[in-house]
């Protein structure tokens, strides 16, 4: 993997850059659509890449190890060619879903125990395991096995669970770099920052993964409740230790004002299964801020449901239409839902990355903020 | 509307022709997908056109007038302005939907009283309002209000049915032909021929049904239930009677052996929506029969779901892909499978006017027929 910095905004930590990978390129800052059992809900590939314009996606390593299971993503050869997809890939380590299995799994210095929530069948992730599954998945962008705390967050166990973290991707990387890739490209592994929303702690945390001097680095375990303040105060803290000339991925995160504040941060990658899960509700992100597609007052709007967005779907169907669809529960509103709300965070994104190359991100940074966080 | 033949079979009484409707042709014999609320089940309408091939797609007046409502299309300019769709649209007569809705309708020579399966509310369709709201649907092609008798049927009430089915028509007749357009292009009525499974009665009404001298007629009140042998027999008797120079639509119809058994026998137009609704159930329909994506058997077989398919996911996806995807019961499997049934269908209709043109309909229809009902 390769990181190519083109510009750099003055007035915030804004950057914009070319992350090179097996699978091509990403122009960052990027939005990651969450793909979790090999596809990105309701979308079809073509789509994804016509229409939404999505340079990378994401993969979620539990979701993927469980159905249809490594061996047949391994027969297929990999994940790009089980789901048709050759583009980046980048697959979480399944951490984050083990740990929201409440009462359904243990954590020990080993790993951690944990049951299906598909059939109540026992299995193990260990740091070692989950670098082997990712192996097994092909994924471009692999990421370290982490345990990412709740919030609130008692300091003593945020510290203790950062510790083992630590320890954790110590054995993830020997276990990466001892192994092969298995289907010709290369893959790369990203650590992960945690430390709750203790300073101190996301300090030490930030030191010793940019030690480690990986290609890429995560800031894990914000988006999980805190509120923005504190969010955006980590991620700052964290992004002025972790090294300007590697990509910073900022996980989970978020909502669209998040994004451009994580952008102005210095963070170049984000995901969120926000954007599809909201489409499936009818609530719609825009330009001028989120509307809920399903009220009353669309019912005869003949306008399109976004003239400016840059998907097809968006601009052929009307508000009145895509409306109709969600009242009278048809698939195609979840399908053109969707495609609208990932078109517009890789909008987001584009656009931003535009204005960093033009020097006023700052600005327009802000105008935004206001208005996309607005409920019409 | 207009109707040329370019080829009939000798063989049989197939035939191959042109419609040509306000929205453009149809090359037939054609099967017309189900779109009974203004989509056809997870298809986007780009796909329909891009890979399903449809020519003509089918909206259901019952469903259409409960939602969005006729107000709302009108408002919209019209079904095929309201969901972005400029080929040509056939409305059924909404007969068929209020007679499913049992306990909760009432017939009378008027017409029929009902309450909506949504939210018990109460509706009047007659002969005249039926007219008047498909008017304003604005179908190409509108079908008669008419009372479609269950299998098996009493002969006494298949008779009486008839008749008032007859009346009926002759209501429906009056009205359309003393309204206009709302939308500035042609509208068409089509009759349909009642009679059950009872020979005499299917005779009188065909003939009743052709002295109407409409611009194309309709085979009603078959595939609901009846041995494939009464389908074929009541269709041949009413197709020697219904004029040879004017489309004839067998209504309901069916399954890919009945369609090309239909064609044999000169229908040229076909609608069901066994196609979507098996799709979304993993039934696949193939050139070598049915196959259930969701058995074992295909877990890792990583061939194309269709390589001789027309539909471009069917051939770029596997049918392991789409097995993982039922199981893990995503949207992407419905929009998937839905696409290559409907593909396969239109490819079934499309392949059956390409024999007749060369002549060579009757063995291959044969070898079809036995071909595409194995399950495999």
């Amino acid at each position: 993997m390769n990181f190519n910095i083109a510009y750099t905004d003055t007035a915030s930590s804004a950057r914009a850059g070319t992350i090179t990978t097996a699978h091509g390129a990403i122009q960052t800052p990027i939005f990651m659509p969450v793909g979790t059992q090999g596809t990105v809900k309701a979308v079809h590939q073509h789509e994804l890449i016509d229409d939404v314009k999505a340079q990378i996606i994401l993969g979620n390593t539990y979701h993927l190890y469980l159905r249809p299971g490594t061996d047949i993503l391994h027969k297929a050869g990999g994940l790009h060619k089980f789901i048709h997809w050759d583009r980046p890939i980048l697959t979480d380590s399944g951490g984050y879903q083990v740990y929201s299995l409440k009462g359904m799994r243990k954590i020990t210095e080993e790993g951690v125990k944990f049951q299906s929530h598909v059939d109540g069948s026992r299995h193990f992730f260990s740091p070692e395991n989950v670098m082997d599954i990712q192996r097994m998945i092909g994924a471009d962008i692999i990421m370290a096995f982490d345990e990412c705390t709740p919030y609130p967050c008692d300091y003593q166990y945020a510290k203790k669970s950062m510790h083992m973290t630590h320890r954790w991707l110590k054995r993830c990387i020997q276990q990466f770099d001892r192994t092969e890739p298995l289907y010709g490209y290369n893959q790369t592994l990203s650590p992960i920052v945690q430390g709750s929303t203790y300073p101190d702690l996301r300090e030490e945390s930030a030191n010793f993964i940019a030690s480690q001097n990986r290609e890429m680095n995560a800031i894990g375990g914000l988006s999980v409740g805190e509120p923005h303040e504190d969010m955006y105060a980590m991620t700052e803290l964290v992004c002025n230790i972790l090294p300007k000339d590697k990509p910073r991925y900022l996980m989970g995160v978020g909502l669209p004002e998040n994004i451009l504040e994580g952008i102005a941060l210095g963070i170049d990658m984000f995901d969120c299964v926000l954007p599809s899960r909201n489409a499936r509700h009818g609530l719609l992100y825009t330009k001028d801020g989120v509307i809920n597609i399903k009220n009353a007052k669309w019912q005869e709007d003949f306008s399109p449901i976004d003239s400016t967005s840059d998907a097809y779907t968006s601009q052929i169907h009307t508000k009145a239409y895509l409306r109709h669809l969600f009242k009278v529960e048809e698939l195609l509103a979840a399908q053109i839902a969707t495609i609208h709300n990932l078109s517009f965070f890789l909008w987001l994104v584009t656009e931003s990355r535009n204005k960093i190359m033009e020097g006023t991100f700052h600005s327009w940074k802000n105008e935004m903020v206001g208005k996309v966080s607005i409920r019409r």
